[in-house]
């Protein structure tokens, strides 16, 4: 053992957003990834999932207009087909990048559930914005079915859920084991299926888990030595957009918090990222989170570029 | 260790047709897995997957039908999501079992790959129906972009793949790893997503495996205690279906063999099976298949029903 273990987290950039585009965008991602496999790394990936789970979801509607027999395919059993579809592509994409570098190392990819409280605040206030643009009667049928939509004024209208916070990876024990085992392993895919614990039953739950939030909570369960969010931007910035932008090369959890009320970090974009480094530094006050593009992942690790936080 | 390993094949029975009927099909597999894993046995589980990968198909041709700038989801990709679809509930349904009976134990699926050779000859006669029925014009398309179709006189039309020999289960480390570490283990899902594999890449092929011809080699890469493979009758009978249907109880292999030979196993049903059994138990001489439906497999392995076969 004593490999250094890694949980990264990949953003929508990874992907793409058709399966023509993610065939594409996972050829570049892989590189990233196999960059620190040979630079001795065990992996855990975790990815985002929107614009697939979203087009799943489409398809399975659409599945219901023509062929009224199929019953529907709620939230959760799309997000458990995108996981599928995601891992498969990025898991071969990986393991051909390796295979060319004369690396040969098993990749899999686990199906992930991940708990969540019904009280959770966020089920009061849906916050997460899913899926295209749809008309007002298809809005007000999704309101009649208990959901709720969000209007965007001569846009249209589009779906929101609730982003819950994860309690527990129902799946930790089989990740877990197979990166012990020095294996890469995909888990947690779009912040993993949402469930409710209901005595013994799982019940899939209307709802997305911020999928830094679960890389986080992954990093955490999983005691890893790194925590690296691969976004859209080489590194963390205080005053972000303005004129006397200034890139953050390092902070400590202080910094983090403090930087974190000021309101450096915009919600629903770095700021969960800030709060996923700091719930996984306070499990883990050994660990490093890095925050950078993907282009960057192994400059970063060398302490080239990107952002580095620690406890 | 030492825990006996087997290896489940589910059939069609076990899972339904659509969301809803899935839901309720696999809490009664649930109860036959969990009566195993009671018996202190370590479960390894794979499942056909025609309906679901068949409806998943079609909701990703309908969503192209309305969203153009979708691009095509091939079968291989329809796969790996019916892999995450049947998981997500067989697992679930698995667990909450398993925690009424006051027994906690992981439960994983694992997306699973399965190398096929480009030239088998079954690509040269693909046999294996998939989907529904189809009108002439939409047969036509599917013969114009390279697949084929079959004629039913008076109903229409259906798609047919090759179903190919399975040669490598690609994530059979991770497999094998759960395994050994007595966990619950779901794989190798509609018989594996086919792929052929060209120098480092691994392209999806359009194909089925079988899932009874996996099943087998599963339970041989696994060095399995037993195979069992779960269908709709009680046990293998000889002449089935004449006036003078014999169950056989037990049958060695050369008794298998000779069976075959004379016809007494229908293609396609009951022979496939008998063939997996067979590469099993030339690899796994020391192993034993049985065979029998759901609702007896815990009689079944204590001799008190259903059909064994050994070496």
């Amino acid at each position: 053992m004593s490999k250094k273990k890694i949980v990264v987290s990949l953003g929508h950039e990874a992907l793409g957003h058709t399966t023509l585009e993610q065939q594409g965008a996972v050829k570049l991602t892989a590189k990233a990834l196999a960059d620190l496999v040979e630079a001795d790394y065990q992996l855990t990936i975790t990815h985002s999932n929107g614009p697939q789970v979203s087009m799943i979801h489409k398809a399975m509607t659409e599945l219901r207009r023509v062929y009224s027999d199929y019953t529907p395919a709620p939230m959760c059993v799309c997000s458990a087909m995108s996981q599928g579809y995601v891992g498969y592509d990025l898991q071969n994409s990986l393991r051909s990048e390796l295979l060319s570098r004369g690396i040969s190392k098993p990749v899999s990819t686990i199906l992930t559930q991940v708990t969540v409280d019904p009280y959770d605040d966020a089920f009061y206030a849906p916050t997460k914005v899913i899926g295209r643009y749809m008309s007002k009667e298809d809005a007000e049928a999704e309101i009649k079915k208990g959901n709720y939509v969000k209007e965007y004024p001569g846009k249209g209208f589009r779906r929101v859920v609730a982003a819950p916070k994860p309690l527990d990876i129902v799946e930790i024990e089989s990740i877990r084991t197979l990166a012990n085992a020095d294996q890469i392993v995909i888990a947690c895919g779009g912040g993993g299926i949402p469930v409710i614990e209901q005595k013994h039953v799982l019940k899939g739950a209307s709802a997305v888990i911020e999928k830094d939030a679960i890389a986080g909570k992954l990093a955490s369960d999983l005691k890893s030595d790194a925590l690296i969010i691969l976004t859209d931007v080489e590194c963390v910035y205080k005053n972000y957009g303005m004129p006397d932008q200034t890139p953050i090369s390092s902070m400590n959890l202080d910094e983090a918090r403090k930087y974190a009320e000021e309101g450096q970090f915009e919600a629903g974009s770095m700021l969960p990222k800030i709060e996923a480094a700091i719930a996984y530094l306070e499990k883990v006050p050994g660990g490093k989170v890095l925050i950078t593009d993907q282009k960057n992942a192994i400059a970063c690790i060398k302490g080239k570029t990107g952002t580095v936080i620690t406890a």
